[in-house]
């Protein structure tokens, strides 16, 4: 397991909370934890619930974010650091604006750690690939749901450190197999990739699509967030940049519907196939290049 | 003066910044604390404002913010609003978009007062005059240097208030004789409009645009904030959504020049007139419509 990727087991990450420092505690990996963080819910909700008195990481402390759009795609890539370490992951990078994204990460300073995506996206290729051969020490990451190689794969509750933060992985399927939504350790926002989007949510007929797991996945892992968690979506396509779980719950034109209003919703929805899908789906099951 | 408008004099104005050294010096500086307000949930997410003790700023206190993106000029449009007393400012709303910001204005139960350009625009229309005449008593607001006619005719160090807020005025003409930078009360936020882009800058050959005006423009009224002060332009034509002063001092290609270098840059880009110039100019000089 990558050293970003941290695992912590209850009563250390209880301890770890208490004093603050759970995000770099190392403890179990593999299949077995990963199972156990799937069954045991104590484990897999993956952070403590906000608390103000838990609030110093944002007295000054909070991460760096960009938000970076690509117009082809209408594809958002994200770009989060500790603004003290100079760590930084990069969520859902495009290929086509890799250069523009290499600039900034130079520009800032900063070291980036994992480049994760937050499926194998169909209508864009991801840049992951392109970006280690770039960047030394980089690392890939995406579910062991996807089907994709990566140099991380990722399971529910696993940890994505970048210096002081980290994301959390909650599994989202729906959209397709292997879906994520990463979630800021203190929960103040998720990047939900295509599963959620702002009144919207991603498509679920190709690529393992499920209209009820996503509907599922939404209402278990992304509504039971904090009503005022920003949602990052990794789409949109009318300009809208942010959301909120609160706004979503109340306003999603789609996932305020009924499970079964909603599969109707889903698979009625008659959308044209992804122009690049034949192109981009093989591509990023290797980090968007034939050899990683 | 319109009552959004409120002028607010010298020694009311110490106290109010002396009031507020507290939270900032609990923030820090640089690209953490910029990011904090930006990206707590309290700033942008318009519900339950977090109540963290260590963050004033953030607990119930600041705005909320929204960027919107119209793809067509490549148009950034911000909506601020005070999360108590809800009412709003709009800052250049763009035709194309106004059933989108409308909607949006309503879902987050927002009363808008003020609808600002930061100029006159020559690459689309503005929706402040339409929107008028959706919204009692929604007033315009464009520099007086502008030629243009509005309910609010700004000059520098105006105050557009919105509850416990308020946009303060700088005129940073050179793009056109009528720019106007907006900055958030605490100076946390800019909105440049065409006069500071991400690594870039408006172009000043049209329009009574004035290179030299520009360079000043922004050396004395935009690089004198704090380095840690948001950016936020009008336009990016690349999918960057936000900058800081301190980035803009570094990385900008033109404004890191001499005012002889930078007119001669300036002077010399040939660019192609705006599609829309000849239709945008005369609307947008009465508000976007012929009959305000």
């Amino acid at each position: 397991m990558s050293p970003v990727l941290s695992s912590v087991q209850p009563l250390r990450r209880a301890l770890a909370l208490a004093l603050r420092l759970g995000t770099n505690a190392q403890t179990g990996s593999g299949y077995a934890a990963a199972e156990n963080r799937r069954f045991c819910p104590a484990v897999s909700s993956g952070v403590a619930p906000l608390r103000a008195s838990s609030r110093r990481y944002s007295s000054g402390t909070a991460p760096l974010i960009r938000q970076l759009f690509e117009s082809e795609s209408c594809t958002y890539t994200y770009l989060l650091a500790d603004t003290e370490t100079r760590e930084a992951v990069l969520v859902d990078p495009v290929l086509e604006t890799i250069d523009r994204d290499l600039k900034l990460l130079q520009e800032l300073e900063l070291n980036l750690k994992v480049a994760v995506n937050t499926h194998c996206h169909a209508d864009h290729i991801t840049s992951t690939g392109l970006m280690k051969r770039r960047l030394f020490g980089l690392k890939s990451a995406i579910s062991k749901f996807s089907g994709a190689s990566a140099d991380i794969l990722l399971s529910e509750g696993d940890k994505i450190a970048f210096g002081k933060h980290y994301l959390s992985v909650r599994e989202t399927p729906g959209h397709t197999d292997g879906c994520v939504t990463l979630v800021l350790g203190d929960e103040s926002m998720a990047f939900t990739g295509d599963c959620l989007l702002i009144r919207g949510c991603g498509r679920t007929d190709f690529q393992q699509g499920c209209a009820k797991r996503l509907f599922n996945s939404v209402h278990q892992k992304i509504f039971t967030l904090p009503e005022h968690c920003l949602v990052y979506p990794a789409h949109d396509y009318k300009g809208q940049t942010v959301s909120t779980v609160g706004e979503e719950r109340k306003f999603n034109p789609r996932l305020t519907k009924s499970l079964e209003e909603f599969v109707n919703i889903m698979n009625n929805l008659n959308l044209a196939k992804p122009a690049k899908i034949d192109i981009a789906v093989p591509a990023n099951l290797v980090c968007g290049l034939h050899e990683v």
